[in-house]
């Protein structure tokens, strides 16, 4: 016997049980919201080849992920460190239509190493993505989808921040002296950090230069765009993506829309608008989404596409536990009388708990307020007497 | 980009939306059901430490748990093959109650290898188990629960095989010849192989032999007890076991209980009564189950437990896919009044699907038999014309 067999990695839980029925609670919901907005709900497996898994652009992807050398194929396995590539296949070969296909899906991904010091090492995932529609529609619905996910999860203090990929990329098409900067350029962008992006800029034509600058600054309401069209150039996709950005502003109602145009998380994987979400009391995102129109092509079919997906898991630990629900208990005899007299009260949606004599009620997920007794020979519920 | 990247490897495969719809059904009305018994829904991790998954005893699951050398804690982790052990971990040190614990789980695991030549390497697994009563009112609890998740499943020409591990273990304590030939006796046993029984048991106390030999015709229905009690020999142990099974017997009104004596699967992790269920159109077991007193010993801690689980994905694979629900088309607009019509639609429970004009339906999930349309001003819900 080893002692401590019960303990677990660092970064790794169970969800024990008054958290598993809030996280229950949300699943179920946020797939019936899917569901009525005619998304079909997927289960890809939890291990594929690592090659269905990753392309070779992801670094990050590929650090995250758990492979080994599979004992039955011979090849490469690997455990899920995202599920999306897996929903991207489902459309590009199970699917193969033509017209919009919407997928819904939830499931645990697993990461090598953690994202966060504090984040944990099995997110538990739930999305939707709408694939072959290249129009701002399906962005949009997204962006309703997903404010309406974070609504019906009530956490507090919700923010999405809106970007789009398609700036700071038509900035660098004009700068080959930045061609070996570029993730040096985004990492400035993200950090903010305007004394090397100075630096970095130096050789850039000067138009460029400023604009990728300015960028640090276009961060607030839907003024933030008004603003960009005055101090960013006005070349065509930088016009065409503030234009998505201001229709998408103009469908908002939820009064939680912000504009950070230099918040490129993701960028290596987007092609079009962009979501982050933020809450009270979480200093990560708990929620990301966007336009990632190429995923296809690594299966040979490439589709437009865009969703998002939210850490149900991240989402349960900021949320107050639920309370208990009230049981009734019964003795844990095993009569025939006494098992109908159950059965029926289950039947009517009551929780019954049987219980011996000698077991003290300890279910942390129960209250028994009512108790089924034997009187004048015929089962009763009745409350339990205080004693 | 490689052109295979969407084959998954053998005995691996997605759940596609109108499977998806019917396994997700059944995993919410089972817990539902067990919730209304009392159970408590837990959430263990995917991935553990190795040592917390496997102990030394049980090298089948050993050969079926994918390991790796963590690149974080420096440590072994390993794949779920099974969630039985990680619940009763659970029980064992997280709840650390002193009373009953009644613990009902979902989720995937992973094999290294299938367990059959069509069976997948990836089970969805549902159950229910009972910590902390040795007693039979708990066996019998189980015996219940898993007959009213088959009858739930809907599955076809469901049978229960009950069997008990103390029989054998009674008869093999008084043949000490015997005890490098335990595997071999219960292979024996399994395949019913009289002739490879005969050889085993040539050099055994006769009545040891002869009472091995007659448990390979101890099955059949509820007389197969009163049979036993005639060809076995009257030790406790034995009389206490036909009691028990005789005493489930009673309880039974499903029709569906046989016995199957020399039926002893998981017999090294059993130690009482044993279930084993099986359907039509399936030639392995759909569900298994029993009591193991001795599983949280390596936790520290063994405490009673008996308990059952099944596998959804191959529950699902047997049943009729569920037929798509009817949902109402609308534009894929974005002015302000189509919008609030589509989603006071949704509140109301229905499913809206919005389309453009060149998208063409292909949902499998979804029969678009009423649309939106403006008429007079007003979005209207009306029966699509035929065409």
């Amino acid at each position: 016997m080893n002692k401590n067999a019960w303990v677990l990695p660092d970064q790794l839980a169970d969800v024990l049980p008054r958290q598993a029925r809030t996280l229950e609670a949300l699943r179920r919901g946020l797939l019936d919201l899917y569901r009525r907005h005619g998304y079909e709900l997927v289960m890809p497996p939890l291990v594929e080849y690592t090659d269905a898994l990753l392309d070779d652009t992801d670094d990050d992807l590929d650090l995250r992920t758990v492979k080994w050398a599979d004992a039955v194929t011979g090849k490469t396995l690997a455990i899920r460190a995202d599920m999306t590539p897996q929903v991207a296949r489902i459309d590009a070969h199970l699917l193969n239509r033509s017209g919009v296909a919407r997928l819904c899906y939830f499931g645990s991904v697993f990461h090598a190493r953690a994202a966060g010091l504090l984040t944990s090492r099995e997110p538990m995932h739930i999305g939707a993505e709408v694939y072959g529609h290249s129009g701002l529609e399906a962005d949009a619905e997204i962006q309703s989808l997903l404010l309406a996910s974070l609504r019906f999860c009530q956490l507090p203090g919700v923010r999405l921040d809106v970007s789009h990929a398609q700036i700071v990329r038509a900035l660098l098409a004009r700068a080959p002296q930045l061609q070996y900067d570029k993730d040096a350029v985004y990492s400035a962008l993200q950090a903010k950090d305007t004394a090397a992006l100075h630096t970095l800029t130096r050789a850039c034509d000067e138009e460029v230069g400023s604009a990728l600058l300015a960028l640090v600054d276009l961060y607030g309401g839907v003024e933030v765009l008004e603003r960009a069209r005055t101090s960013l150039p006005p070349y065509a996709e930088i016009s065409k993506a503030l234009d998505e950005l201001q229709t998408l502003a103009t469908l908002d109602d939820s009064g939680a829309l912000q504009f950070d145009l230099a918040d490129l998380t993701g960028y290596d994987y987007h092609t079009g608008v962009m979501f982050t979400a933020y809450c009270t009391g979480m200093p990560n995102a708990i929620a990301r989404g966007g336009r990632y129109d190429h995923i296809g092509e690594r299966f040979g079919r490439a589709r437009p596409a865009t969703g998002f997906s939210l850490d149900l898991r991240e989402v349960t630990e900021l949320l107050p536990c639920a309370a208990p629900s009230t049981a009734i208990a019964a003795p844990w005899i095993m009569t025939p009388d006494l098992r109908k007299a159950v059965e029926s009260l289950r039947a009517a949606g009551e929780v019954v708990i049987q219980l011996t004599e000698q077991h003290q009620h300890e279910e942390d997920e129960f209250v028994c307020d009512r108790e089924l007794v034997l009187d004048a020979g015929q089962w009763v519920v009745q409350p339990i007497k205080a004693k």
